[in-house]
This record gives structure tokens, sequence and C-alpha cells, in this order.
């Protein structure tokens, strides 16, 4: 009998291309399928929530495949982490309806993206922020991030490249018959942690690069070449080039993706 | 006219072959030497407050180098910091009397070794632990850490490898005539940070892999099969083979050097 088992993954984005599977690179998706493989003895299919970018990290992606395999979650958890590079890590393992899908079914998602402060960047973090010691009002980037929350067309903040249409189609909102650009935003803000000045964003779903993208044009505000006042209309505008340029990868983290009690049945 | 120039170095010693300059292989010295070399145009003796192991990490490592160069140390700091990699990192940076010498002038040092003891490791932190999850009794470890404070021969903690005697020469004790593996520890302790079980050790100066060994035989301690009563029966018995093995590298880091303010001139 076929089971579907979900399981909750951090990783260190740095040393992958990314989490989708591609010929000859290294993905978390690809290192995921391999050790399921070698644990279960079957060729598995691994779903995520969502892509994410390479040198991005996650501290609660969460993963399913099915397996006819009997082993208990417990036990699967130990053993993929034996077998994984220490860069990935199984956090939980459980099983779960076989109709729930980890982006399909997902109500809610949460990224954060660090950005470091001081003159010199610990080498003990650099590989999880992005280094930005030069001025920035951030009173201004705070309102600015204020101005997505809401339901709105993110045009602007999506990445223009050839799968565009195809990655929206495949997007982590749930919503395969209508694609389309508009989310929910149900929190956007910056606060303080030390040197570190951390933006979260909590939403329905996110488009290819939409919260570097944020991050990017956020940093503009910061630096006084936008006001928090240009956001509603960068968003209006429907059209990439109205907003920032996409913030290094480093800085971004995918925190959590959240389900509602049924879908996990 | 020759300055000397004094520097202040976090490094994430992950992907080093240890400080010292070797062959083909990438080494903290060797890199400062290249960075130095490349913002002075001179070669340059980069002298570190002793060696630390490959893999080992520090936080506030010291060194210094002689040089000719005009260039003010705030432009030094910037320069180097600019062409080292991002996980070595020049903390600060001024000029120091002459006869200011990092290894020879040290009056203590401060080493730290991280053990994380949950299931399983978070990827952002595990170049930087020792992973044990297993069971520990960190009452007697604590114990077992106090034995060692005070004037003691560290000959049961000292690495026995063929540089030995050319070792304990050129050791980090300040003391070049009387080879000795006498040393002072002024506070030797465990403590608990959350998941991490955390060892402390201050001193007048460290023997060769004296503060993995020291951990090792701490562990030892934690899983019942040495008492902390057996600590100083080991130092008395000056015999590597007395204590236990050496602790993995990736806990250890070098956190800090003292020295007299009348030495820093």
């Amino acid at each position: 009998m076929n089971r579907n088992l979900k399981l909750i993954i951090a990783y260190d984005g740095s040393d992958f291309a990314g989490w989708q599977v591609q010929p000859g690179l290294a993905t978390i998706q690809g290192k995921l399928a391999e050790a399921i493989a070698k644990i279960t003895n079957q060729e598995a299919v691994v779903h995520g929530s969502g892509r994410t970018d390479a040198g991005v990290h996650a501290l609660g992606q969460v993963a399913t495949f099915q397996t006819t395999s009997p082993i208990p979650p417990k036990n699967l958890l130990i053993a993929l982490n034996d077998v994984l590079p220490f860069t990935i890590r199984v956090l939980e393992a459980e099983e779960v309806a076989e109709d729930f899908h980890p982006r399909r079914s997902a109500t809610a998602k949460t990224y954060r993206y660090r950005i470091y402060r001081q003159a010199v960047c610990p080498p003990f973090i650099a590989r999880y922020v992005y280094h930005h010691p030069w001025p920035l009002n951030e009173d201004t980037m705070s309102e600015a991030a204020r101005q997505v929350e809401g339901v709105h067309d993110f045009t602007s903040f999506a990445a223009v490249d050839p799968d565009r249409l195809k990655r929206i189609a495949e997007a982590d909102d749930g919503d395969d018959a209508a694609p389309s650009n508009v989310r929910t935003i149900f929190q956007s803000s910056f606060r303080r942690d030390e040197a570190e000045l951390i933006y979260e964003v909590r939403g329905n779903g996110f488009l290819h690069h939409m919260v570097r993208n944020l991050v990017g044009t956020f940093l503009l505000v910061g630096k006084g070449t936008l006001k928090p006042c240009d956001i509603p209309d960068i968003m209006s505008a429907r059209d990439r080039t109205a907003a920032g340029a996409t913030a290094p990868a480093s800085g971004l983290a995918l925190v959590n993706v959240e389900y509602s009690d049924k879908q996990l049945g």
C-alpha cells in the first residue's frame, strides 16, 4: 500500500544549485531523492512546497514522497540524516493523508531576509546574510514594507524569465487552474536584531524571486532613491522594470509552510 | 621605517588546512600573507599567537607583520577584508610597539569547545560544533573540568607527533629557553547554552591538541568510563595514553588572546 510521507527539512543552500533537480548539479530535491532511494530501495518522486533558488536556505521546507516501504517515520528520519550531507537535515517525518500535497495544500508561507549592517561580517554568518554596511533609512524601509500587505498583483516583483508561464502555473499558490500574479500578503515588516536588519514576510504564496525583488526595492527606499509611497505605484505598473534589483540569494531563508489541520489529516 | 602592525582576526577554519603555511594547501597564515603582499606590494612574514589545526576556528586570533608601507591601519583593515576570502575577516588593525610579539607577549588565551546535544544538528551551525546527541553526565564533566585548574604538567594531554619537540619549543608559552609541558589554567568549566554544552578554558598557554584532548577525556567522564577523581592521576601519569581521544576539530575555537597593557606599547 502506498504511504504519503511528509518531511520538514532545514538546509544551508550555499553549496546547492537550488531546490529543483537539475542534471549534473547538486540540488536539495536531488539529494533527498537519492537518500530516500538508498533507504527504501525504491525510486521516489519528492514534491516540495515550492522551489528555492541557488543559495537560498530553508529552516522548515516541507516535502512529501510516496512509498510502499513500511519504515516507521522515526526511523526514516534517523536513516535519512545518516546518508544526507550535513547541510541538509530532516527535522520531522510523519505519515499524512493521501491527498496532502506540500504545495497545493499550503495555506501560508513565511520567508526571512537577513541584512547584516556592521562594517565587518563575521565569517560564521556570512553564508546566511546579505552584507550591506552602507547607510540605510530603516524607518522608511519599514514603512515601504507595510505597503505590500493585503491582496495585490505582484507582477512587478516577479522574475521575468523564459520559464515564466510554466513557473506561474507550477508556483506555490495552489491554484493551477488560473495562473495569476495576485497574492495575499498577511504580514510584511522589518525588525532589528542587534547587527541585523531582518525582513519577514508571510503570505498565501510567492512568485519566483518575489521576496528578493521586494527586498531589492525596499533597499532603494532605504537609500532614498524611492519613497514608501512609490510602492503602490510600482505594484500598479505590473512591470518588472518598475521595481528594484533582485537582492542576493544568501540573505533569504524559507522559514516555514503552514497547512490547515484538516489537510494534515 | 619598519612598522609593526597587529591584526585581530576571525576565521571559519572548516575549509583550511589550519593556521600554518603549508605548500599547496589553503591556510589562514598563507591567505593573510598573500593578502598583505597584494595590498602593500611587499612580501610579509605573518606571526600568529599560536597555530590552530585544520578545521579549528578563531573569534579573535592575533597576528603581526612588519612593513614599511605607510598605509593607515583603518585602510589596511578595509583593503585586507576586500581581498581575503569571506571565511577570514580582519576585525581590528593597529600599529604596536616594535617588540610586541603575538605569541611571546601573550599573557593568556581562551578557547571554547561547543558540543551540540540534540538529536538533529541544524545545518547552519554544523561546521562550528561537535554533534554528540548521546547521553552524557554533564555534572561529572563539570567536576572533571575544574580538576585541571591551577599549575600542572599537561604531558598526558599533549599530542605525540614527530614535530613534538619542535612544537614544544615553538609553542605559545612565550618560554623558548626551557621547553616544558607545565601550564597554568586560570579557569576550566562547562556551561549549558540551550542545546549546546560549552567548554571554556583560559590559561597562560596550551600544548598541541591540548584542549581537544582535555575535551576527549571529559567526554569519557560524561560517559562514565572515567571519574572526575581520575583526572589528577591522568595528569600525574605524564603519558598521552592515559587520557582520552582527541575531540573533533570542528567544535573548537580560539576565543581571544590577552596581553598586558605595557606590551601593546
